[in-house]
């Protein structure tokens, strides 16, 4: 049986938790999509001890990274430091982490065959570090703010389960939709089962919220968008919706909001080339939005990134929304700037 | 003084130019991005032969690639095999490809200093090669097809010359607007400036209609998008139209379609990731649209392909409506695949 910590155990600063129920707030909460992670200089010191998968498999590790800006940059909300690619680690299909390339699949999914011969797994089994990581980081959190924790969508999981390494276009991944669709759904299916049986025990385990990241469906034409990567999606929600918030944050899917708003989520997550007016419009205040400060926009002078970030709040709202970059921060920006964007949401009124 | 051999020798085949009027057709026009290219045998035998450079910057071989997909595919249009980092070269920020890695510029404009040292250069003498093939081109296509010339918008330009090689994010680039705005902007501007010459000189020598590819509008901010790229667009669009159709591709710019069909472009070109109802939503008939079939669902089985593409042209209807894709044919796709969406077109009633 499954445990419920998110009403069990409410952390101090539950301003992040009351934005995803639509209660009102003094101020938005704020966290950052990739917050624990290359631009603190603590964390490129572990990263130049211990491995990409060291870090992510090592629960000292990952409390370790976790916490990290919680102390150093003042979010209202951590996220687990883990990675999407462990599902296909776990179902046997082994990622590498190539320095300069990215994750690399040697032998990636491109038959049928290959689809039925996926083991059934045991999450609970494969994946024991990351929930023991979720209670140590608990732990060493105090209860001060909530935990995320996330997973890939089944169709980026596909994406690289199947294109074997990073893409602009996943052409392969594309093309074993179009070509082999039975093959495909029952990939799809896969990945969710074991998806739904991943994020349910993150909840069980300790997890507040849970996020599902769909970074390349917006590769997908609206009708494919549906067929391959929303109908799963859809999935997963209800599946959890109803013991943890769920939030959908789907990179250049525009084109869906007005769909995934109908969808039991606790909130939406929107990247930057969307203006939160139209965001609005698409999704009728159905939803928390979540985003959308445009990442490389943290490279501007502290005064230009307090202006846009008030003028990013004053266009959300401050009403049903959650301040966030519009994808992840990165590697090259100055924690002064990363600072600025967090406390001129803090000090927003 | 320019000639206007656009309206002095209209070519048999008028389908295309009278769509980008506005004019009833009897079926939609039809020609592919990049259809010139990879996905053709004869095509290969070249670029086995002859480096990317030698290819493009001699005539004759420019005009065969040029005319290929005229007579093996059938398309309505033929389009000046080039490529947009002919303005970088010209204007002597060289730009070498690298086969597996793409375009590489060793010295990328970082500084003022940079921006300020760019030659002023005459196009007609730079780009000579251009305009020959263009004159060739034109006698081997007998008038049949009009033929479109293209440049790169100054902001894709200036993304490839900051950046210094093909990227996901362009964060350089970015960085760059962000953090030295004022050279950001000179730099823009005297692309503008050399673009605006290079397609007046290409319409002079023979160009039915001008395309612009704004290839990565898309990872701009809304706001941004109008200060660093839809502003030099604009420029040159305004400069332009009066003598020579002018089209717009913008890919990923779903947020600017609106402004964008307020210019005076015949036509405005959309990619696969936005319906072809929600386009016309934004643009409200007052441009022709070109697009937007999924690149990657020419993989599809040609039943496939042709339900897909008769199901697209309902949904634009014919009335100011050019048949393409939605980006570049991939360079993997069957000829027949290509020649099945071609001659779903052609023969749609």
């Amino acid at each position: 049986m499954h445990q419920v910590p998110n009403t069990m155990s409410e952390p101090k600063n539950d301003l992040f938790l009351r934005a995803l129920r639509g209660e009102k707030v003094e101020r938005p909460p704020v966290w950052m999509m990739r917050q624990a992670g290359r631009y603190l200089p603590d964390f490129m010191k572990l990263k130049e001890k211990y491995s990409f998968f060291e870090r992510a498999e090592t629960p000292e590790l990952a409390t370790e990274i976790t916490v990290m800006p919680v102390h150093q940059v003042g979010v209202d909300a951590a996220i687990l430091f883990s990675d999407i690619l462990v599902i296909p680690n776990a179902l046997e299909v082994p990622v590498q982490m190539v320095p300069g390339t990215g994750p690399v699949i040697e032998n990636p999914i491109r038959t049928m065959g290959q689809v039925q011969q996926l083991p059934d797994i045991d999450v609970k089994d494969r994946l024991h570090y990351v929930f023991e990581a979720i209670e140590q980081t608990n732990q060493a959190l105090e209860q001060v703010v909530p935990l995320i924790g996330f997973a890939g969508s089944p169709w980026t999981v596909f994406c690289y389960m199947v294109e074997g390494r990073g893409s602009k276009t996943f052409d392969k991944a594309k093309e074993f939709c179009y070509t082999q669709p039975e093959a495909a759904h029952l990939l799809l299916q896969k990945i969710t089962n074991t998806t739904i049986a991943y994020l349910q025990e993150k909840a069980a385990r300790g997890c507040h919220a849970l996020q599902i990241f769909d970074s390349w469906g917006g590769l997908l034409a609206p009708m494919d968008y549906e067929h391959f990567s929303l109908k799963y999606i859809r999935e997963i929600v209800d599946a959890l919706h109803k013991t943890t918030p769920v939030i959908v944050f789907a990179k250049g899917c525009w084109f869906a909001l007005e769909q995934m708003a109908q969808m039991p989520v606790s909130a939406l997550g929107v990247d930057w080339t969307i203006t939160p007016q139209m965001a609005r419009e698409f999704t009728k205040f159905n939803a928390t939005l979540q985003g959308n400060f445009d990442p490389a926009r943290l490279l501007s002078p502290i005064s230009e990134i307090e202006k846009l970030t008030r003028q990013m709040i004053d266009d959300f709202g401050t009403y049903k929304y959650i301040a966030n970059l519009g994808h992840g921060i990165l590697p090259n920006i100055p924690v002064d700037h990363a600072k600025a964007f967090v406390n001129t949401v803090k000090s927003y009124s």
